[in-house]
């Protein structure tokens, strides 16, 4: 029997209408909908996708373990995870086997930081792969902020927020322009790193971005510590302009 | 009389399905559909368009003076690019001024190294303007490739070919993932720091990704020294396989 094709489908940074035509043509005509999602929330990638969802799809979340007890750098929560990666790739492997397309949907774009590629590097050699490109949070972020990020030869810099202090410092104080993600815990430690390099006047903090709760400010405006997961910081870069 | 609006459309890295829903909606409803073209060229912005341009649309081509004679770093270029910015904007801002809505086009996303960078900010501030993000050219490259970019903490750098050898070298030294834009006469320049900096492995080469002429190989595949202004090199990036 053929088997099916492995979808990785792009959705964009939040705005259900940054979706590309090629993402909403193949998630219609896909049946079988995968998603991860976290202990009985929708998640992000399926409230996106709300409006493209009929009775013709067959939803199969794929819903994270609980790791809080851990931090990232544990071997025990490697494993925890790793072991969620191989059954979720055992359930989706078992339908492409049957000849059934799957499209796992990425909000983002999936080969930039995409949990997805934990799937695609287990998958990918044994079955037709497809991955759809989509707009990157950084994108849509320092779109919503109105702050081009780069002009003429400016290097930019993308930064987990997860990186050391002085790390974080010296990278800063080598780029052009930069966008530091992973916030969450990091942020302030990532605002005082962007104080030090002196670049707190171009640093835009843009919280859920394109999204319905969207919020953004000048960094220097920020009062507080609080940062969610979807939030980033974005530094505008100072080249050529003509 | 109430001002139109300035649309900076993304249109995404080449394939016209990688084109946003809302870019799709945006230059169906819009009358005036501007883009940068060179010399009589149709150019890669109108073209990825070819699809949804009706006889609705009144096309307003902006075509780049001939600047070849000059260096970029010349004063005489900077005039003559400066000057057609400045004529660019003024045919834009008549049909804004009547009330008219006008669309430019953008290969990518708008507001990363996007030559409409350089109307936005002329004309954002008179007028009412709205960016659409797009998907990127590196994006549609490295996932074209099929090579996902950044893992768990991996540090990003964008690095423009235009750079001096020494710089290239010592940014690609301290980053985990890379992608080089802009290659053009620079390729030679880069790939020598690719092999240097012990990155040739991980690196791939890709033109015209994600358009019909795509040509995708490892870097150290490639013999020529050739690269049209629609290539990159992506350099994967190591981190965190769970």
């Amino acid at each position: 029997m053929k088997s099916g094709t492995l979808y990785g489908v792009g959705l964009g940074s939040g705005d259900p209408e940054l979706m590309t035509l090629k993402a909403a043509r193949i998630l219609r005509d896909t049946r079988y909908i995968s998603y991860f999602s976290k202990g009985g929330k929708t998640g992000h990638a399926r409230s996106i996708m709300t409006g493209h969802i009929t009775d013709e799809h067959e939803e199969m979340p794929l819903v994270y373990p609980v790791t809080t007890e851990y931090p990232v750098t544990d071997a025990r929560y490697e494993t925890l995870i790793g072991n969620f990666y191989e059954e979720s790739c055992a359930r989706i492997a078992e339908l492409l086997s049957a000849g059934e397309d799957v499209a796992v949907l990425c909000v983002g774009d999936p080969f930039f930081y995409g949990s997805f590629m934990h799937l695609y590097r287990r998958l990918a050699g044994k079955f037709p792969c497809q991955v759809v490109a989509g707009v990157t949070a950084m994108s849509g972020c320092w779109t919503a902020a109105g702050v081009p990020i780069t002009w003429g030869d400016d290097v930019l810099t993308v930064l987990p927020a997860t990186l050391p202090a002085d790390e974080l410092l010296a990278k800063l104080q080598a780029t052009d322009a930069a966008v530091i993600m992973k916030l969450g815990k990091g942020f302030s430690k990532a605002r005082r790193a962007i104080i030090e390099a002196g670049m707190l006047a171009r640093a835009t903090y843009v919280e859920y971005g394109t999204m319905e709760k969207e919020k953004i400010l000048p960094l220097s405006e920020k009062i507080d510590d609080h940062a969610p997961y979807f939030s980033l910081i974005t530094i505008a870069g100072n080249g050529r302009r003509i």
